[in-house]
């Protein structure tokens, strides 16, 4: 049993894989690793393996934790990954991008693969035909954008998303929420055309928490998997373990 | 001669027009307004009329000193507009996007008009064949994005804004700005779209302190004047004199 912890901006994911399959997720508050760690241990003892993604949000203590328990593998850019790395700054490329251009490599190898990540930021993995990351785009995500209209103007109010109407607001929450949702919407519709104009044949996955809100409003065909991310972190696991 | 002031969510406009032409125009920042007027009104003594737009960043008293010098209107929600107003809650319509609506009004009447506001937020607003104006959207502006991504992840830098050379990011650095100018330019082009989609021959109007960056960005034709929201500005102060 492998132990995958991915820490997010948000949140901390963590999941139980038996081989390539998921038998227990659990979502935590950075707050509350520490307990959450040790209660899974408690109820899974027979986890042998783990490997935490960190994009800066746990500190070196917190995930030491872990190493207390089981074998532990601290995702950074020095891992070993499947795929040819093209980017021009390996090293200060996030951690949970490693691991999704990993997904993609064995979801779909020797094809042109756009991963897009919606979370807390939207991000873009461009995986080619010769197995070769080329780097994309960050953007921000649907509740980054809510809260900055509010956080930085004077007047606009804070707002959780919720499904369109209309893309003509005709008040100051529905302009914001046709703002934010069509928005996004269109920003991932007119990125995915940019690419399927340079690559051929080219997958789309769309992963992270936003995924169910989101593909549904989206024209281009998708492939949507919200595990997307731990199953790549499950593959560099299991990559780096020889 | 009119004094015309935008005072928006991170600077203020002040602008004195001829007739309908603006013989000069400065920017001040909020905390330096009341000496910003004083100078102008010593500069320019033939001043006599005055209207003032605020989203909320300048005080009663702030816009009070204007009066000592002369008329002054204060842009409400129940100030006279030469349009008919649908939005659905008229009362929480920022005063700014009437003066763009008012500007489309006088600019091109009597046709489908969608007025983009690109500066701290995107705004997108609505006129049409029959001079009535019907929403839009607000979304987060080029620094607002930037800011976002630095100030709400742990470890994403503060940038500012620059010529993207690829949409395909090969840096940190790169990806944030795919993400923000292209994330942002296509937004426009699929809003764009879809208000062509829903309304004959439709003049897309671009301005805000973002419409010369982002204007050679844009698939569709559109028409750029940054000085837009002043001169809405202006034929408001007109309107509201009788």
């Amino acid at each position: 049993m492998n132990l995958v912890i991915d820490a997010g901006n948000t949140s901390v994911k963590l999941a139980i894989f038996k081989k390539t399959e998921i038998i227990h997720l659990e979502t935590v508050v950075v707050d509350l690793f520490v307990e959450g760690v040790k209660k899974i241990f408690k109820e899974f003892p027979k986890i042998e393996f783990s490997i935490v993604s960190s994009v800066g949000s746990l500190s070196k203590e917190q995930m030491k934790v872990v190493a207390v328990f089981c074998d532990l593998h601290e995702l950074s850019n020095r891992s070993k990954v499947p795929f040819k790395n093209s980017y021009a700054s390996p090293q200060t490329l996030g951690v949970d991008r490693l691991a999704l251009a990993t997904a993609a490599y064995y979801f779909n190898p020797h094809h042109n693969n756009l991963v897009i990540d919606a979370g807390t930021c939207v991000t873009y993995d461009m995986l080619n035909d010769f197995d070769e990351y080329l780097g994309g785009a960050i953007s921000p995500g649907i509740q980054m954008r809510y809260n900055a209209l509010h956080h930085q103007t004077a007047n606009l109010p804070l707002l959780d998303k919720k499904e369109l109407l209309d893309y003509i607001g005709n008040t100051t929450e529905n302009c914001i929420h046709s703002g934010v949702i069509n928005g996004i919407a269109l920003e991932i519709d007119g990125v995915v055309d940019l690419y399927k104009a340079r690559f051929k044949n080219l997958t789309v996955i769309l992963t992270g928490g936003d995924t169910l809100f989101l593909s549904k409003r989206l024209k281009n065909t998708i492939f949507a998997d919200s595990k997307f991310l731990l199953k790549g972190l499950n593959y560099l696991l299991e990559y780096n373990k020889h």
